[in-house]
């Protein structure tokens, strides 16, 4: 490639390194750091974003765009070399609307929050981590100003983690699916086949659950040879490059669930950072296209591989040889619906499929209300708490397991949690394709075969990374725009199957 | 304080910020990066001190010095203040010789090469790290250049790790203490009563060893609050902030030697970086006053403490429950020679007192002929080899116990290793003026009681940090210039007592 192009890439190169050793020092202070070194650290990585922006919406920047942007301007809109200007462009464009000084600000406080989230959840005490919200919270009313006028207030933040994505329309998707899986679960509640599920709550020891959920990672095509898993409160992928995706994940000594299909999820995201083309590395466009794209991998592994049938048919024999005396004399169709059990549950990560997506409507109201103004962080134990009765009909017995159980609003990472619905929804759509093209996919997967697979996902989705946006993608992929059917599909026959309903 | 100083001080804040990035990139690196993000990682510690560098030179940065300057100059030269400022301008002054460009290439480089270190040591191959380390002396030639004229190509690069000190000083000192370790060594090696130490070479288990290595560090007054310990490859001490200051350790599972007196030792440069007063975080102030006067805090916690009888007193029978199979029936003054014996060995870092400078003296003349150009780097098996033979007598079996046994050389660090000869030295000053100081000290050690001596470090050394030149803060501390009698009279008293000579 040409000269402009290459020198935009030198200085965009300078932008990612600084980014990628601001994710270092996250992943470190998420896993790593003690409890002294949270007060500089916070300062440290506010210093290496806001110098990021800096250089992002500097004049020097914005010249060697507009000259590349001239020079690959008669090439092919689809070649990689377009795909970076572009997508560079795009985030100029957003940036620009943004102070330096609000991204170091926001820098600071969101690392300083999640310190406070992580001993306040430890303490199942929301009023410490009250105050540090309400700052989190007017930066992110200040950040949706900066995109003023908008639709709705919550759009740019949506915006921000789903491009081109509008609250109405993540609204409309939600009305539609609402109504369809409060009735499933209903059904369930009602006429389904009871399912037994106490043989995942057993004492089950962490080393045993390390080294099975790392086979079963590797298995899937998750690289450890550029990448590692660490222990962290809340589970988490986070990449420095393309040879270096880390995941993490948690363990409850007394319930198998959480580690093994956290550590699934994460090696989903993980593998779409490991796929990008290494060309790219260096690129805005390593991140992936949205994070509804990245659930959709994580979710997909997860689920549509790690809760189905197939899948264990090849692994439960070697898990029950892992764990003989809580597995041994327990069958694979006793099992295959125990991790598939339909309840209503308190904690996100860990709800199945049936009810996952009510977790993050709650999420939805409370985010978008808080971004109104019709809402205040001091009344969010109450509201969080009303809501779980409504959706759920349980009430969590301390804020450990309600209002504080997520990461993300610590992080600031408001209008995250509609990309895991629609993550939801993109993989049974991808999957529809997937098992299009692989015709022998399930035998594949009942023999623990997954070349294929992520053959599949790393030509169609993981290689490029966020050269074309969601709905582009999504698009290409499929030959058809985001819908709730294949979801709506997929779920009513997995679970009529399980539940052995009519 | 006033306007000026502080706009100087948050300036800097963001070149302390971009530096302790990158260390903790580096800390990353060396401990739990995955192969594959070696060479992004590579590029990210290539920006971040490049950008450092870029800042500190830069002309906004020198109006603020100068303002800073002419603020302070009516102080007390002694205060923190003044002596931020002297310390900034002494730092802008050198690195104003030093283009950014050759600060990026030579942190790519070095990290390129640590990486290939690594693997050379463990496959005990040199010819696969030589390329590397011919680009890194060849860079550190070039730093050299930087600097002309001076009175030695090593002086710029000595200096650079013992501000002030010439190589023509280094040779000195070593001419001095050369023949006369060499004449103890030789008087034990004749005359001594044997010391057996094969209790030490027996199997220990790691998990005990490391438990018994925190117990101590805890005792000495490494605070894991703010800091922690990891494994790795080559033990090293790394600071983020006062508040997060590291250590990391290895293990020999059949020598207990290795971890324990690694451990101390790394204690030792951690407890300086966190007693470092706090108003000087996020300043220059905080890097200590030198590698001499920090090796002079871990040499002095792993020998003058670590290997001193009173701290057995203490811990011996502690140690003894830890391994009651291997040490139960050895009494303390058999252990205590055993910990101090006298060999001519090939591993610097495990080298007993008598014999560790002739391990320096060794690489101080490989480096000074190096930068010399007398000698090149395809040379150094081959004269590593013969000057273990004309120092020690023993003949390394490979190069992994030989020329590839430090990771300094893969850093960037020639110029290091004297310090450790020199911290020797100030240790013995240091420790005449505590054992004044604090009269019943070595009946507080017996006891396992470190207060009274931490208290003093911290006092007179560690709140500093780089406050004052290294000279300076010897001359300060103990009334004199550095001298090698302390250590002689140290040596010899201690050697001739084990070693029951006249």
């Amino acid at each position: 490639m040409s000269d402009k192009y290459q020198q935009l890439r030198e200085l965009f190169g300078e932008i990612f390194d600084l980014k990628a050793a601001a994710n270092v020092l996250e992943w470190d202070q998420q896993i790593y750091m003690p409890p002294g070194g949270g007060s500089v650290r916070a300062m440290q990585l506010a210093t290496l974003l806001r110098l990021a922006h800096v250089k992002l919406v500097s004049d020097e920047f914005g010249a060697a765009l507009e000259a590349a942007e001239a020079e690959v301007a008669s090439l092919d809109p689809d070649c990689d070399e377009v795909r970076v200007v572009r997508k560079v462009t795009r985030d100029v464009d957003k940036w620009r609307k943004v102070p330096s000084e609000w991204v170091g600000e926001f820098t600071r406080i969101t690392a300083l929050s999640q310190q406070a989230w992580e001993k306040a959840r430890a303490e199942s005490d929301f009023a410490q981590f009250e105050p540090h919200l309400n700052k989190v919270v007017e930066l992110r009313k200040q950040y949706a100003e900066f995109f003023a006028p908008y639709g709705h207030p919550y759009d740019p933040l949506l915006d921000f983690f789903e491009p081109g994505m509008k609250t109405t329309e993540v609204k409309a998707v939600f009305d539609e699916l609402r109504p369809q899986q409060v009735e499933l679960v209903q059904n369930i509640a009602e006429h389904g086949a009871p399912v037994d599920d106490s043989l995942l709550h057993q004492p089950f020891d962490e080393g045993k659950q390390w080294d099975f959920g790392v086979e079963v990672a590797k298995a899937l095509g998750y690289d450890f040879e550029s990448g590692r898993q660490d222990k962290a409160v809340h589970p988490f992928t986070i990449g420095f490059g393309v040879g270096d995706v880390r995941i993490t994940t948690r363990f409850n000594p007394n319930y198998l669930g959480t580690a093994l299909f956290g550590t699934m999820h994460e090696a989903g995201h993980a593998m779409y950072g490991q796929g990008v083309k290494p060309t790219l590395d260096r690129t805005n466009l390593i991140e992936g296209a949205s994070y509804g794209i990245h659930e959709s991998q994580s979710r997909m592994l997860e689920n549509l591989v790690g809760r189905s049938r197939p899948f264990w048919v090849a692994f439960y024999p070697r898990l029950q040889k892992v764990f003989p005396s809580q597995l041994g004399d327990v069958d694979l169709e006793t099992f295959y619906r125990a991790i598939n059990k339909v309840e209503r549950s308190l904690i996100r990560v860990e709800a199945d499929e049936a009810t996952y997506n009510l977790h993050i409507m709650l999420r939805f109201e409370i985010e978008t209300a808080l971004m109104e103004g019709k809402i205040s962080v001091g009344d969010l134990p109450e509201i969080w708490n009303s809501k779980m009765e409504d959706y759920l009909g349980i009430l969590p017995p301390d804020d450990a397991k309600g209002v504080l159980q997520d990461v993300h609003w610590s992080c600031g990472y408001i209008g995250y949690f509609p990309t895991y619905a629609l993550g939801n929804l993109m993989a049974s759509q991808l999957w529809v394709k997937i098992d299009e093209d692989i015709p022998n996919l399930a035998r594949q997967i009942e023999r623990g075969e997954f070349g294929d697979l992520l053959a599949w996902l790393r030509e169609n989705i993981h290689q490029h990374g966020a050269k074309f946006e969601p709905m582009e993608l999504l698009q290409r992929v499929t030959g058809s725009s985001l819908s709730p059917e294949p979801y709506l599909h997929y779920l009513r026959s997995k679970y009529m199957d399980i539940y052995k309903l009519s």
